[in-house]
């Protein structure tokens, strides 16, 4: 893959132009960008062809005759979207603005290795598009979310702990070997940001995506874009050391971490001490929601020492949104409600004046949406539009 | 002023083509962007006109003629930066590359307010200007670091603590008036994290620079870039409770912060209540220079307390670099090596795996040159070129 950067006005800067859904006329586009209307006209061909882009039914009137209109076509690609969990995934089919079309959940555990996953996944997407009417040639581009640490430029788990037969295995090749079109994989946290981020709004800059399961993660977004750090490991905030819970043992060989004090089966390991059936954190919930005392009380004080480290984050990283999801948020406001209290009690006034906390808003489909937005966002880089044009073009004459 | 974008091929975009330093043809800028010839032309006019860029000495032979080949000029302009302190500031005049011209340090009590400060930094200005026989119309911007919290986008400090007279001062205002060119504000942190980012090399991207004075505050760099978080209070670390430390009372009204624990100040008491004569942080420093045990055992256990925080700071950003400055780390290793103990033994291998922990590269210089990093980027990128081009040109006629 070439890393040539996108011409300062070739076809994807036309396009990024278009992006935002109104229709113009070649005149237009020539005055917006100083480009010859040949070279408008050029692009504008390869756009249309490429299907990014299509001629606008409102055609406009200027004096006499109208005017060619084009505008962008969400509906003329597809991108197909996997959150793949510990024993559950979800997949969807959705068009170029991350608009759902179809979508379902599938009981597909991660143990059973890439082999059987990956090829139980490409025959569920064929089906699920075939339900829509559409075919494999529409899809410019599949997003994978693994519940694992994944190398996001090769798309491969590194050392993933549940995940076995998974370490390294090349995903994006097995996915686009079957389904022909670009494969994007990155962790499971990481793109339910990108979703919750999508549904925050455009206005919210900075936002932080707290994942509460058996696990606890973050992902990080800045000025609307993910941050991933320098080895990719950014957001990684479970290791992070509770003050006041030093001697408790986490797998990570350290001890008094996060998520050894407030994940999911820290809190389950807990409640089946004092003699309670509870295997995991989806039964810590359930007792939650039953009214248990003992199990409103544990989530309370997770949410406290989750609240704890985040308030040094919040002082650090002045986010404008705090969004927490994870099967724990299930529990709804006694998580948020201990979050909220060491926050507010510890962070700066400045930083938490107008800091929204509260449950994502996407619920089980944030990571769905999110890959979606991943792999949307790639696709129609001008960069990336540049270069699947030159490519389709094929080489350029040499110089004689 | 207009919020209006850069045009994709704009003058600002030509400009930031010749950035790189390598001259071009007026042919190369029409082939690498598409535009048509008199296009590029007419930019180029602008360009010479506007003193961005000149008629590189080395004419290209291409053929028969030689072409007229053009280039960045980063001489053709002036930056002027100052680094505010509490007692004391440094000034320089710099080039459109911040390579320094001419400089030097004043004491400047910040206490004495903005009236007189301002006044004596416009004539320090203007001597030094005299100097290197440049004058004030061929400054382009100037940058200013205070000692404090500020509002970016208006240049107004807001509640700074060490700066009586100076809340909500208009300080671009006063400055700009004087010396007829825009300025940028931001707090000192910010600044020598720019400084400190431009000396570690385009190839670190994700930086965090810790300033270790009376107060602790960090700077943060996320893909090249200030983060100045949803409110601009980003990096303020000073205020994160230490764990172990709950008692300890600090001047923001909480207990157990960073600064009340590891700050210069913290530790000058420390000495004092033991029977030392210790003023300040630097006293500190000189002391442990000296070789005074209990002087080097505080700052050790303050470079640890300070690595504690980072520890999780690391975890949850995953930085490439983490460069310290400020006063105490004038201590030189005895402070580094209490950061690097708690950071390799607390943050998750893969975070720490590549991470370079180092004292700062540019000292005291940090901040002047970070301040006129800000300006340069700032005075050229491609929306600010064209929003000067067009507002020389004047307002366009209006169509008949």
């Amino acid at each position: 893959m070439t890393t040539e950067p996108a011409e300062p006005a070739g076809a994807g800067a036309l396009l990024a132009i278009l992006r935002d859904g109104r229709s113009r006329t070649r005149s237009e586009l020539v005055q917006l960008t100083g480009l010859a209307r040949s070279t408008v006209t050029q692009r504008l061909d390869a756009l249309v062809e490429h299907r990014w882009i299509r001629p606008a039914d409102d055609a406009i009137f200027s004096g006499g005759r109208p005017a060619a209109a084009f505008s962008f076509d969400p509906g003329a690609r597809t991108v197909l979207a996997a959150d793949l969990g510990a024993t559950h995934a979800r997949i969807a089919a959705m068009d170029l603005t991350a608009r759902v079309l179809a979508e379902r959940g599938l009981d597909l555990p991660i143990a059973d290795g890439p082999e059987h996953v990956l090829g139980r996944l490409v025959d569920e997407f064929t089906a699920l598009l075939a339900g829509t009417g559409r075919t494999l040639t529409e899809v410019c581009g599949v997003g994978v979310g693994l519940p694992g640490p994944v190398e996001h430029a090769s798309g491969r788990p590194v050392n993933p702990p549940i995940m076995p037969g998974w370490d390294g295995f090349d995903v994006p090749g097995r996915l686009a070997h079957r389904l022909g079109a670009p494969v994007l994989v990155d962790n499971d946290v990481n793109i339910m940001a990108l979703g919750e981020h999508r549904a925050a709004g455009p206005e919210v800059e900075h936002l932080l995506f707290v994942k509460v399961g058996t696990g606890i993660g973050c992902g990080i977004i800045t000025e609307h874009r993910l941050h991933r750090g320098a080895q990719g490991s950014a957001g990684d905030i479970g290791h992070i050391q509770v003050a006041g819970a030093a001697t408790e043992p986490c797998r990570c060989g350290n001890t008094g971490c996060l998520e050894a004090v407030a994940g999911g089966g820290a809190l389950a390991a807990r409640l089946r001490a004092s003699g309670l059936d509870v295997e995991d954190g989806r039964d810590v919930v359930g007792l939650v929601r039953a009214g248990d005392p003992a199990a409103i009380q544990l989530i309370r004080q997770a949410g406290r020492d989750i609240g704890q480290i985040l308030a040094a984050l919040v002082n650090f990283f002045n986010p404008g949104v705090i969004a927490v999801g994870g099967d724990l948020a299930e529990a709804g406001e006694h998580l948020l409600a201990g979050v909220r209290e060491e926050i507010y009690s510890r962070s700066l006034p400045l930083a938490t004046q107008h800091l929204s906390i509260r449950g994502g808003a996407l619920g089980d489909r944030a990571g769905v949406i999110g890959a979606a937005v991943m792999v949307v966002e790639d696709v129609l880089s001008p960069a990336a539009v540049d270069r699947a044009i030159r490519a389709a073009e094929g080489p350029e004459p040499t110089p004689a």
